[in-house]
């Protein structure tokens, strides 16, 4: 029954990084730019994982858990002891269809996760996607995942199957078996939709350096937008030597032309953020609700969560569109 | 008179700049490295003169006076309420004899203002030399070098000429005739000369962008050498858009091949350090005991002065002269 859902062989990889996520104030960033720097842009900073968010509310920062001892602690920063693992399908297993962004793994990744009541982060990149799960419940996304992908650890040293007992195998199917498909989550939490147009890009690690500056400006020193029907948001993600940037047009436009690249079909996105105050990491299923009706009508999305806050890139010219289906579902 | 014995028309300026020198101690840097950045190195920062050296001790910071309220107030810094001044030679000014940095201002700026017990700092850059006079003694230094100089000042809309009364330009004469140019002033402070061995380099600005990761991890990431005979020692100044360094081979080895300039007879320069504990700003004549007996033999230095220590750099073929002649000049 493996992997029959989609009809090819296709892979789940557990990656080693074992990850902190910590949320930090919106006026204490000037204190953690020495320790920021160090561990993402120095000529030596060679971070295996590592994510920043400015959003309206704050910074998520993501890193290492080796690393995050370079952060000070204060009470300006909000660092949960919790170790978060990363799941990512294999590129490979996405097949021939050309849908961009979390639409590939929302059905077989997000939907059975939030089934099983399992909280994750999203982090969408230029190159993946990637769900981040708490470490004591990776066993259990394990036994829900199984059912639809080969599994695969990264010790390391390389990747190893992960062979499941045939109890925890019949244990997953059931309860996916509970699940009702054709039936929506209700969307418990609000929304809006920002008037910036944002991309989604990626630069060469070796155009890094000559780019650092402009980075630095966008990472530390950005400015609330006098219009406020604009939010605050800048994303950089430096996974495995890939650089990836969510970034609005005011931000893009900083960058010599070239510089970046962006999918050859990028036509702008709009963010629908959801949440108003945020929401904390125990709750389950925010991304599955958003995520799930606009795979549904073949959206592409890409999603980037933030400390309890979640960030839906949609194409701009289906905003209208996304809005009015996710407004249908919601129940507050 | 004027000009007399220069023996043509030698212009000295005086900058329109109002500066600020603060200290820093050397465990603070990285709550002052979100400032710096913004001082020095983003896109949109256009520094007109700054000033940056870290030493065994600390950090001297030299910005524009407002500029400084980007520094944040803490007991680890150290900004006297002092607006200094900037006082330099015009390049066309030094005529035929092409030795190079301070020996050029020595004997018609640097001992001038010793005389009149006004004390200095000076910055040696790749371009030029300045030499800070406080605002409040800037009416001396005037009557005391307008016996050498077409004085300029730069009122921000341009040079003009800086006339005295008969009265303070006698007033300057006398003094300068007081002085015993025949007998060198004693050297009051020990001096030590570490390992390290320096190059004065300057780079182009078009590419400070593509450099600006291996600058910060000079300016703020730098390490104590486990050899303790060699010397935490990094300078960086910028000036209207000059920006020049002095470094030590292990960090000019960060730099790729050609991305700075260094002098064609760059053969390595080793630094003397005037000064044990800062020596503060009131003390007069420091650089002129060690610069004086150098240009004598017609050796070129540079000068960096920091938070009450001078560095004076000689070529490193010259250095056991340098050491033998400044010995026998020492009363300690």
């Amino acid at each position: 029954m493996m992997n029959g859902s989609l009809g090819h062989s296709s892979e789940l990889h557990i990656l080693e990084h074992k990850l902190r996520v910590s949320n930090l104030k919106k006026d204490a960033i000037s204190s953690y730019t020495h320790a920021l720097i160090k561990i993402s842009l120095l000529p030596r900073s060679r971070p295996r994982f590592f994510s920043f968010t400015e959003t309206r509310d704050g910074y998520t920062i993501i890193v290492e858990d080796d690393l995050c001892k370079e952060l000070p602690q204060s009470e300006s920063i909000d660092m949960p002891d919790l170790v978060w693992r990363v799941l990512t399908v294999s590129a490979g297993a996405y097949g021939s269809h050309q849908l961009t962004g979390i639409n590939r793994i929302v059905k077989t990744v997000i939907s059975p996760l939030a089934d099983f009541k399992i909280s994750v982060l999203v982090i969408s990149t230029y190159q993946s996607d990637y769900v981040l799960v708490k470490e004591m419940d990776l066993d259990t996304a394990i036994k829900c995942l199984s059912q639809n992908y080969k599994i695969f650890k990264d010790s390391g040293m390389g990747l190893e199957p992960v062979t499941l007992s045939i109890a925890d195998r019949l244990d997953g199917m059931t309860k996916m078996n509970e699940r009702k498909t054709d039936e929506h989550r209700p969307i418990v939490h609000p929304f809006t939709c920002p008037m910036n147009r944002f991309h989604v890009t990626s630069l060469d690690s070796r155009m890094l350096p000559s780019l650092t500056t402009i980075l630095l400006d966008l990472m530390f020193y950005s400015k609330t937008p006098v219009d406020e029907r604009y939010e605050p948001f800048f994303h950089i993600s430096i996974v495995e030597g890939d650089i990836s940037l969510v970034l609005d047009s005011e931000a893009l436009s900083r960058f010599p032309e070239g510089s970046l690249y962006t999918n050859t079909n990028d036509e702008g996105w709009k963010m629908i953020r959801v949440g108003d105050t945020p929401l904390g990491f125990d709750e389950s299923g925010v991304a599955a609700q958003i995520a799930e009706p606009l795979a549904d009508v073949q959206m592409s999305t890409y999603y980037i969560s933030t400390y309890g806050l979640g960030h839906t890139l949609v194409p701009e010219s289906e905003v209208d569109k996304a809005i009015e289906l996710l407004s249908s579902l919601q129940v507050i």
